[in-house]
Order: C-alpha cells, then structure tokens, then sequence
C-alpha cells in the first residue's frame, strides 16, 4: 500500500523492487490497482520476476486499472475498497506516505494484520508506535521488510 | 452465479461442466467463493482442468471460503459483494434459482454485463425476459452457454 | 424501492400515496433517494404529509439527490448500496418492476425482511412466489399495503 | 468520529459537549453509531439537548447500536462503512486517538472534507500536519470546534 501520484522516487523504487522480491518468493502481490504510484511499481516489480499480480480498484469499470496487474477486482466502492485490500492480504506493507495509505494502514491494523513499514517519515513512526501494535515492523531495507513478512507467516 | 446450500443436483452437475470448460478456454472462473453449492461446484470443475480460480467472499475471515478457490478475496461487505462479483466478471452465468443469484443476475443487467442463464425454470425465465435486455441468452446446455460466453467477449 | 426513470405514472401514484400514508403514521420513509421515479415520489409523498425522510444514494457527492430527502447517506458504494437500504429497512415495499428494484427485493429476502409487493406484473409475482417466502405480501391497494407493514411490525 | 472503548475520559467529555452544542446550532449529529466511548458520548450530549442523532453501523443486524442514535444505518459492511460516515458529513470532527479513527480522518482528507482535530496528542497533531491540508482546523476546545465547523460551512 502507498501513495497513488505523490509517490517519491524513493517510494516507487522500493516498491519494485519489493514487488520483485516477492514474486521472487511466490507470493500473489496485491494492490490498489490503479496506474498510478507505489501501486503500479511493486506490481511492475512482481511482473519483472514472472510474479502473479492483483489490483483491488476503487471503479466500477477498471478503466484505472494498471496493466501490471493481471487480475483487477472492479469494486465499484471507491476508497471503502480500502477495508477490501487489507482484509484480503495475508500481511500489509505500507511505503510512503500518503492519506488512503494512512486510512489502510490503520485498518490494517484494526483488522489485526501484521504489519511493516518501510521508508516512513520519523514523524510517522512515533504516530503509529503510539498504537503499541504488537504485530507491527518497522524498517527501510527491502530485504528487512521480505524477512519480516516471511516471520509474520512463520515460513 | 448460483444457489449455496439450495443448488439442485442437476444445478452442481452443470457448475462443475461449465467451470471445466471455461478453465479449458483459458477463462479464471469467478464465483461468490463460499464452501457450498454452485459457488464451490463450478470452482471444483475448473480445478479439476487445472484452471485458476477466485472467489469474492462476503466474510472478512475467509472462513466461508471453498478450498477451490486459488484466490480469495475477502471483502468483509456481506452481500453488499454481489455487485462486485458482477462488476469484476467479463460475463456473469446464473446457474439455478435462489435469491442471491437473482440479486446477481438483476446487478449484473443493471451494470450493463452479458448475462447467461443455464437451467432457469419457465417461470424465472418469463421473468428475466420482461426486461427486454439484449445481452441476455438463455440456454440448458453447457456447450452452448460456453458459446454464448465466447461469442458476447468476441473470441 | 422501486425503478427510477422507468416508473410508470401507477407506480408513482401508489409510491406517492404510500409515502403519504406511511408519514401520516409516523414511519421514516426510506428509499434509494435519487431525484427520480419511485424513490423521488415517495420521498415527496411522505414530505406531503409533514413526515421525515431519507435517502441512501449510490454516489460519494450527493448530485443525485432528491431535495425530498431530509437526510442523504453518500455512501460511494454504487449500486452495493441496494443491501444497506434493506438492512437499514424494518419493512421492505417494492413498486414497480425495475433491475435494481429486482435485486433490493431479493436482497430483502435474502435478509429475512418483511417484504410488501405492491403493483407488479403477474409473470414477477409468479416469479417471486417460486421462493416460498414467509414474510412477502402481495397487493395493488396501498392501504393494504400499510397494513401488512404494520401487521409485520405487529403495531 | 472517535475511539470505543479505548475513548479517555477527556475524549467522552469532550465528545458529549460537543454533540450538545451541535444540536443546539441546529445540526444533525452524525457518528459511528455503536453503544461505545466518542461515539455514543456524542449522541448521548446530542440528544441532552433536544438533537436529532444519527449511527453509520458496521453490522447488519443493528445489535451494536447506542441507544442515543434516533436514525440507525445498517450497513452490514464493517469497517468499510467508515468512508460512507466521512462521506455523508458535512465536516468531521475527530475527537482522541484510535485505529478507526485514524481511517476516518485520513479519508475525510482524502473526500476533501473540513476536518476539526479535538484533543489529539501533539505526535498525532504532527503527523497529521504532514499532510499539508488546508480545511484541516486543530483545537483543544469545544466551543472553538464549533466555531470552526460553522465557519467551514459558511454559516
């Protein structure tokens, strides 16, 4: 999860290069869908390995639709499809900052998920560390991030 | 599209015919994705083909969810999920008679989708037919319910 | 519930007259609450008669709106919203014959709502009956139609 | 919006004169709805003053409804029906800290909605200035809340 067009070239790097590593390790990389940001790269990514990818949209018609995604969920429920992509993802990692990621992070943890975040500002750390989630890592290395989600499902 | 716990056997035995076919074709065959009836029947079909398989549930656990769905995703929404069932398929296949599968099939005429109806009662037929819907082909026949799906995608 | 640019001049009398009848005992009328066809007519009955109203819409910016609704829900959800009108409902009354129509009532059903049917065609009679549900009440005459509500709610 | 149970006694004062002094401005009181913390404090100070009160339910069934809600909206799609809350409101008012609040907030940004921050710690006042929003108002005191609400609404 992370910022559509106000990703940073930061953001979007590591969020292919994530994609990547977790095609790479097998897993179904999903996303908001849409063309656009950390959602389009980590799907980008995943596809450079030969991954399986997936985009839960906010539109009825898909036409938001990223390519890199190989199958699109045509929600019709705008940002309440938020609540959809966490529920459905094993663990979420949000990267960047941005308010539908803050809105799917936060869920994410209402719906007790783990949890890591990668490359957050320290501002958003110490807001997020007030929740004293148990579930929740914390890093800025790609290959952290991989390790913490292959703790998380205890593989 | 089809009866959970209501589906007729001649209902099950078309499912499972139709999802073979479809994963034949080529086609990810979609359905409400619980562990019961049509649902679970045509994803049953489609893997026995080795194809791939989704299922939109209405849980936010996935409890409900039919070990032959490959992808599950769990909206959390209840049957508010119908419509994205329908949003999210290139062609909805209403197999048998019960209420969540008439909620389908309306949504999907409604959301301007081709519409096959396989094993309709008369009466339900009769019904469907006052909406003078152009998309809408009516057959009993698994052959040429895959034709219709085939011919309504141009393929 | 019931169609919106498809009503008949029938289905918005009766839908003005029930929402009338419906104030004047003090219900909150509920409906899809778009400015048109039957949701428009009831709201407008019911504001005839000094009642409250509301309107739970598909859209995220209330355009839509009928001026008739006291309260609007924007809920951004699209046509999914059909299942938070019938769980917000004590009683569920269908007017005329319409897909989204089609989908409440059976959503409707489906929830194990009371569910009044007033003015529809024999061939969606006949099609509804198939389900042998409890709680349906068919009739033409909105004051029988007040009273099988109120009957449902054993006022 | 605001925690349940995890609400500070602060956040429920806060919250009660809130919801009394909206309803004596006239306005319609709007929360999550369930028998909990911010929520039902609102209501409950709402309807001390003579308010018309509102609850966005998660569940289906209404069993989580406070009491202090006059109108109950069923939703039956859990935490996804906390954009349909920021949706529906003309501004939103967040009162302490919680997970689901903290969605609301950000997808009240998000909905370019005004948003007034009551009582939040100085980690959160920090992220949520981050953001950069211009309809954001941010105050520790109820009768300034008021102010705001009204001046976002041009009153």
């Amino acid at each position: 999860m992370g910022p559509g067009k106000n990703a940073s070239r930061t953001d979007l790097d590591l969020a292919f290069a994530l994609g990547e590593r977790l095609a790479e390790e097998g897993f179904i990389v999903l996303t908001g869908g849409r063309a656009s940001g950390v959602m389009e790269a980590a799907l980008k990514g995943a596809k450079s390995a030969g991954g399986i990818t997936m985009g839960i949209l906010p539109s009825e018609d898909g036409k938001d639709r990223s390519h890199y995604a190989d199958i699109a969920i045509k929600t019709g429920i705008g940002s309440a499809r938020n609540n959809i992509n966490v529920l459905t993802a094993d663990v979420v990692v949000g990267i960047g900052s941005g308010l539908g990621t803050t809105s799917e992070i936060s869920l994410a943890m209402k719906a007790d998920k783990p949890v890591v975040l990668l490359n957050q500002q320290q501002d958003s750390i110490t807001f997020y560390k007030q929740f004293r989630y148990s579930k929740l890592q914390i890093t800025s290395d790609v290959g952290e991030a991989v390790n913490s989600i292959l703790k998380a499902l205890s593989i």
